[in-house]
């Protein structure tokens, strides 16, 4: 089995699809645009979701689900939010197959089983959350609800990327609701810190966090905040949003509560998301031309131990002190594997964790044992460094939360260096075509300026960063007068 | 609110329902078929999935994910399969909504947009699995393949019943391949004993482990074995299936390894689930008149501590003392809430967390705390007793393990005493009629005469019990030679 991987330098691309693939964390289907997420993929998604799902449930939000389709008459009924979803939905139109009488051993769609009113799949819950929350929430007392969902959505995308971009993805949720606007905009950011601080402290990815310009809103938003993270290839990458939604989807469906003065008020909204899209930019964020490098705290396998020995004798001796190790390390709740399969070569099995982004490899011979010894390689910089086996699981664990630390700021001066200013247009373009990265630049405000800019260099407005400082100076492409700089990149 | 429930003896399915729904474990949809699993019902399925989801993971298997889609082609491949589940298929045809030009502010689906192949929506993923396990078996040292996904399907159901019978499930779907049919068969049989150990230890639920007539099948397998339960009015309730499926899928899908002797073969296949609706059968077995009873090792809520006291200076009092207990209940892993709202007198919340099933109610007083003591309510026999608070952590974690032990033992009890035997097609009716439960019976093991039975009874064989006798007979209905008594039973 050849695993060669594309570098990064010859196509960037084709580099991350041969992680993806070769790494084994997903493979294509025979569904167009939809993936098959592998055991060795979801082990990933399974870590980073029990983090997740722990911090919702620390900020007092529980888990429900809905169901897989929405009614056409109520997916439509927050105007903005149907409009921007519409081009891209699954519709179930019929609920019967039947034996196809020209076509022996085949089945066909059954004209007789049309459904009277088409159902959409999911590409976002609001619609049938709110018809329901309709039925729950009276007064005041039923408020805040704060329920989070994972689940799987669709939208029919045209152009797919393995996590990136996919027809399905899976991904959570959140749907709340609360007696005030002011109470709903503190949800909104406090699950933006939510995610900052799962992408910056298990993903070891830092985020800028910021607010979407209007045309970037959420179709149905008043405002989108959003964390946006930087690519090895000075791509930007929005790892997770959280939408303030005021009163349009209470508005649509009909979702009114008594005050505690005996009023009927709507509630107020909110919504946030994060999904396997995060596995794209985690891929993105730190992998190198051998393979992919996983950040300890969520990576399936942290530590591997292989085997070096000749013979059934020294292979007895080595298993028996693994064997301590093993027990050692899962005592301090490392999550480790022995591959002592005989199958393949210490060389081959190097490779191959490498490749999958083990943290740390731990080999182990039979003279290393004699001087009771063993090699520690890391993933992330390659060292390799031959250690005292005395009070080894200790080491490791250090080492595992050193590692974790290392990709963090690596990414974040990696992504700290490409912040660059530009002050007209000429240096706009120069520094997105030369250096890509984030642009922070003067912009006139207008979504037309904005639109002149996509249009022109592929560039959208990632975000206005929180507690953006206000400075004077002018649009670099309108050259209209501006009062804050805002960042601009190519994105995923 | 009011939060009157049906009694089992006015209308046992309206009782069944009432619980459901005032219980708050779910809630109709604005979808034919479906329902909203509420955040205390999704929690107990959160219970129930992280247990079996260990014993998944300690029997050696791992998770994936798979596409939702199945495109019609592959989903035919497998005929029998496909035939079995045509008729309860919802077909995706069309990508895209569009604008309605006669009818502002409205969707319709875009002609244009409609797919070359139509996708259904997985009703089991054996056709989309079996599709890419072609692609990851070449060879013995792929196998054997365990994998499972927690994933949600539809089957276009005409009658519906919450969590018994919807439209969209959530379950667990294992698909595992193996290089020979022995091992296969293990497999099969192995998981049927997890689903029997977990429905047993966690649900509190007996359960008869056996194998299905051959017309009960699942559509595509050799065999298919099963655990059957006994709810309280009588009837039979299939809680889980493990299939071998020979050959089939493999044939079906040319999934081909390499034998250590270097020969071509055919895999051999399992497959097995248990979905949601497990959670129909527990609310089903245990819970009474005043409202559900759910067993302690996957109650949402184990304990609830409801306050008694008259003004602040007393409930300052009683809130130290709670504290401290609350501490103590989580330290020995209690899952346990503090009612201490305002807005409901202390009755009133007794009702509701009857209502709720939650197992154990400490409600503590002033007067009490002055004899360092506080009253324990169990939720299943009704039982009231006043005890020391000296080691009420202990005493209560005691008396949870006494609760899951005392309606296993019930539930067992009442399951033992409806198998009845029937020597006869008289006493077989009458039985029946008169008593329901499972009847031990002799059948003549053709088709024919399973088909006649259901026709004019709706009993069904439930399943051949393991380790079954072998006893001469005739069979109640045809008189025809018989080696063995079958169970039958009318069933959900």
């Amino acid at each position: 089995m050849s695993k060669e991987i594309t570098s990064r330098a010859a196509d960037y691309s084709q580099w991350y699809n041969d992680l993806i693939i070769k790494g084994e964390l997903a493979d294509y289907s025979a569904v167009r645009g939809c993936m098959v997420i592998r055991p060795y993929g979801y082990a990933l998604w399974e870590n980073m979701r029990d983090a997740l799902d722990k911090m919702f449930k620390d900020t007092g939000h529980v888990n429900a689900y809905f169901p897989l389709f929405v009614p056409k008459s109520l997916f439509e009924a927050e105007e903005k939010n149907a409009e921007g979803f519409a081009k891209e939905c699954a519709v179930v139109t019929h609920y019967r197959l039947k034996t196809d009488p020209n076509n022996k051993g085949k089945l066909m769609v059954d004209p007789e089983a049309k459904l009277e009113e088409e159902l959409v799949i999911r590409p976002t819950s609001e619609a049938i959350i709110w018809n329901t929350y309709k039925d729950w929430i009276q007064s005041y007392r039923d408020l805040p609800l704060l329920i989070n969902q994972w689940a799987n959505v669709v939208r029919w995308e045209m152009r797919t990327r393995l996590f990136l971009r996919t027809a399905e993805f899976l991904w959570q949720e959140g749907h709340t609701a609360h007696a005030t606007a002011e109470e709903a905009l503190v949800e909104t950011k406090k699950m933006l810190d939510v995610y900052a601080t799962f992408a910056e402290e298990f993903m070891a990815l830092p985020v800028i966090r910021g607010v979407k310009s209007a045309s970037e809103r959420f179709a149905g938003a008043e405002d989108t905040y959003c964390i946006e993270a930087l690519m090895q290839d000075g791509k930007a990458l929005q790892a997770g949003t959280s939408h303030f939604l005021g009163q349009n989807f209470a508005k649509a469906f009909d979702v009114k509560y008594l005050t505690k003065e005996n009023k009927q008020e709507y509630v107020w909204a909110t919504s946030w998301g994060v999904s396997t899209r995060l596995i794209g930019a985690l891929v993105m964020a730190h992998s190198d031309d051998q393979g992919l490098i996983l950040p300890p705290r969520i990576a399936p396998l942290q530590v591997v131990i292989v085997p070096i020995y000749k013979g059934e004798d020294q292979k007895k001796i080595v298993d028996a002190k693994v064997a301590e190790i093993m027990a050692d390390l899962k005592r301090v709740g490392v999550r480790v594997k022995y591959d002592d399969s005989e199958n393949q070569r210490p060389g081959w099995k190097f490779a191959e964790y490498e490749m999958k982004g083990v943290p740390v490899r731990l080999a182990l011979g039979a003279r290393d044992l004699e001087k009771n010894e063993i090699e520690v390689a890391r993933r992330d910089t390659k060292e390799k460094k031959v250690v005292s086996l005395d009070g080894i699981a200790q080491y490791v664990d250090g080492l595992l939360l050193e590692i974790q630390e290392f990709m963090y700021n690596k990414a974040k001066a990696f992504r700290d260096e490409n912040i660059r200013k530009a002050d007209n247009w000429e240096e706009f373009v120069k520094l997105l075509d030369e250096k890509a990265g984030f642009i922070s630049a003067h912009w006139d405000g207008t979504a037309e300026t904005e639109d002149a800019i996509k249009d022109k260099t592929k560039a959208t407005i990632r975000c206005i960063p929180n507690d953006n400082p206000a400075e004077d100076g002018v649009c670099v492409f309108s050259g209209k007068p501006s009062t804050q700089r805002v960042l601009f990149a190519r994105a995923y």
